[in-house]
């Protein structure tokens, strides 16, 4: 991965974890997906043969770990903080991210900003005080008769999506689109739609939603929404000037 | 998840695993995200005390596995076998899949049909004579410097991907577009871009690759196809019969 400083902004935090083995464990997921700014606030027994043996070859990313006594100062320095939640709490704890959304999120924040990915203790996870730190949580889907998945595991399957959104950008020649790009991108197919009459004006959402939710899964670059907004251009135009000209004398986008 | 058939179809091999603990994490793992069918070859230590306590709540898991003496054994009641390998061996061992590709493989095998995923040894991996067994090969993206996952991470990845493949169906109300619908669909956008004179007869991949790439990406559904189709027609048919018509006179969908 060539864009090693958008790996570097990301942090992970390991909030009051009672198993060395478990940070040994995140520590290797953290290095096979790229990452190496691993925060410990208040752990036990960090420098543990367990934990050692677990790193694998990920030891001096454990020795290299910052440790704090609290998540506010593990933080501080932090620009965007998301916390992770079990999906067994997911109803009491408001609306989460999925992964996916998540290494979205931290691909456009990490282009510029410093994220840290916080985890709670074993026992109880994060807890609300915790939490309130976090501007965005997380929830990975989990079978409802086993939800809750060892600590280390949960960080290598964040680590792991958004290692994966990196390489597929990579893939890419060009940028992901922003947030706003998409908007406007919506707003302008939902004017087109409405010109053409697909849509009703009392009544567009139905399909709107449905197109939004579609070209949401298509991951669309800023090259994509040019080609888009190129179409609807035209056929906006299209509607406007009529169908008696020649092929050639279209407007060409 | 309402359709546990489905994931009662797949079952985890681990092949020549050297650490129990290992076992009781993949079967955590597995847990987690709804796979109960584990079959272990040749392992070692498989009820130790290590393997029961990183197994966790999913210890009846362990105790259910079945245990066979070679790879053959295990899977000849497979239909469908995949094997993992490390990004380490990816130039070596041909072309293979993403997890994220694997998992719609799976999704669509094991709708009808057994699937397998098989683990090699903590220390070498599948070998070439075990990867014979495999009829596709997934590998996990993983960074250069330190690429090779631990046995229970990749099982977490893989099943990870499949169950929330899954869930990512039952969100939705509809069934995935095939190949083939999906090529019409392609198709009618091609004929509909070239009458309102967006791309010229002469060189469309250019666009059209685009555009098959980022809806590619997106998980078409069946119902999303009607509604690209629906938008192409009204396109065609404004094109043919023009601007001039009042809204209210425009065809609907």
């Amino acid at each position: 991965v060539s864009d090693s400083s958008f790996l570097d902004r990301i942090s992970i935090v390991l909030v009051d974890t009672l198993q060395p083995g478990n940070i040994g464990s995140a520590a290797r997921a953290m290095s096979n997906m790229g990452l190496s700014r691993l925060k410990l606030v208040n752990p036990r027994g960090v420098f543990s043969t367990e934990c050692l043996k677990m790193a694998g070859n990920a030891a001096d990313l454990v020795s290299s770990a910052e440790v704090f006594a609290t998540l506010g100062e593990a933080v501080a320095a932090e620009n965007i903080v998301i916390g992770t939640t079990s999906s067994r709490d997911r109803l009491q704890k408001g609306r989460t991210q999925t992964p996916r959304e998540m290494a979205k999120l931290v691909r456009e924040y990490a282009a510029t900003q410093r994220v840290a990915l916080v985890f709670g203790s074993e026992k109880r996870g994060l807890s609300d005080q915790q939490l309130a730190y976090c501007q965005y949580r997380v929830t990975i889907p989990a079978h409802p008769a086993y939800p809750v998945l060892n600590l280390a595991q949960a960080v290598m399957v964040l680590a792991y999506e958004v290692y994966n959104s990196v390489e597929s950008d990579l893939n890419q020649a060009f940028e992901l689109a922003s947030q706003e790009d998409r908007d406007q991108m919506f707003e302008h197919l939902e004017r087109m739609l409405l010109r053409i009459g697909f849509l009703s004006s009392s009544n567009p959402d139905h399909i709107t939603n449905a197109i939004r939710r579609f070209l949401g899964r298509a991951d669309l670059t800023t090259r994509d929404l040019q080609i888009l907004r190129g179409i609807f251009s035209q056929m906006e135009w299209f509607a406007d000037h009529g169908h008696t000209l020649p092929p050639d004398k279209v407007r060409k986008p």
